[in-house]
């Protein structure tokens, strides 16, 4: 059964600047898009104010503690709550599926990812909602996965229609601060000043859905801040943003 | 890396008698017993009042639904959050695990269980803490999977040097009702009138048991209510209950 992947960045969810601070709004307008589109989706979402301060915090970059560990899967298990609660009062069958629980990487990278319990979970009608986390390290102890690894992981392994990843900006910005609207390589005028994206996560957005196209799955950059186009997203309409694709 | 297998009944850590009611002094109680007893530990624990009353009401047992499994597994896991966090708040590095994300069952009885992450997390310094669960049924859609079947799936996957199930009762209670020190089969006087059971959940306990002393793995069912119970079985030392045994 097709389905479709839909990432929503936790810059859309959460205020990045305020530590653990839903944007409930943001999140309730999303859910019912969700809901009004009525099709089989897969969701991933960023962990945006909850679990990168903590992640910072307890320095888990560098020197991975099982402290640090809890802590920072604790603060995005929450969003995760916060945003299944609102699906489920818009009646989407929404289930948290956790990363830590089954996914495992080697320096940073998915080694470990077993997609039958997913699979079922769909072809049961649940939707089911991934996220960011803190996952098991076979090199290092412990280390962040990034929405972006995930949705490129599950792009490749499950039966998708249609991949999108949900931002706060329309897509990928040129030098002059134009949505590129399609992509074929990690371009060179990513800067991070004008897609105001201080940590380079645009560019590390851009890498893994090149990779993601390298097999064979094209996808989509678009603004899910703006209101109607996750629910246009889902029903297959033009969206805008930066399409990557080999092509 | 051996580990300790501990299995904590729903009836020691909730009033099965009120939905969703915590026994608070109790979770602290136990939270400080295995901090206590420093051992590297594996925890599953029943649903109690949070998850049965929900798998009833919505009859997963018999006509499973999405909503069903969201609700039942959504009261399950706030049982899971409070323990979790009043073994963090003794110092114990205990994570949530939970089995709907990565267990699999075919009418009921688990097809589908990979311990690597359960294994590495072990390694790493967690104690993880799995739990009784509405999981993914290939055949039903979805079933409830008591911790007394997880116990004994983890008891043959993991290299476990004890396994105790802690309940509210001294033991498996013969006729008369004392506790039978030995068990080598399903006994017939095993009578829930005795031992106040009237969900049969003794006999399906032994019965798991049974299988994994076939397997191998000897265990015994012990007071966790009693106080001390708990840190003395992880300490090694003798705590009465039945120990079932093929010896």
């Amino acid at each position: 059964m097709k389905s479709i992947l839909l990432k929503i960045g936790g810059s859309v969810l959460t205020d990045k600047e305020r530590e653990c601070t839903l944007r409930e709004s943001e999140i309730e307008r999303i859910a019912g898009e969700i809901k009004g589109a009525r099709a089989s989706v897969v969701i991933v979402h960023g962990a945006g104010s909850f679990g990168h301060p903590q992640a910072r915090e307890h320095n888990l970059g560098e020197d991975p503690t099982t402290r640090g560990l809890i802590e920072t899967h604790r603060a995005v298990m929450k969003l995760n709550n916060a945003f299944i609660e609102a699906l489920n009062r818009a009646d989407v069958d929404a289930i948290g599926v956790h990363p830590l629980d089954f996914i495992m990487v080697e320096e940073r990278r998915v080694t470990h990812l077993d997609c039958r319990v997913l699979e079922s979970m769909i072809e049961f009608g649940l939707t089911p909602v991934l996220h960011g986390d803190v996952v098991i390290d076979s090199k290092r102890g412990a280390s962040v996965i990034s929405g972006d690894q995930i949705l490129r992981e599950l792009g490749i392994r499950l039966d998708v229609s249609m991949v999108g990843a949900g931002t706060n900006v329309d897509g990928v910005f040129d030098e002059t601060g134009r949505t590129i609207p399609k992509l074929n390589r990690i371009p060179q005028q990513i800067h991070p000043s004008v897609i105001e994206d201080v940590t380079g996560e645009m560019k590390g957005k851009v890498k893994e859905l090149i990779e993601l196209a390298e097999n064979g799955v094209e996808s989509v950059i678009f603004n899910a801040s703006m209101k109607r186009k996750v629910y246009d997203f889902l029903r297959g309409k033009d969206v805008g943003g930066t399409q990557i694709t080999l092509q």
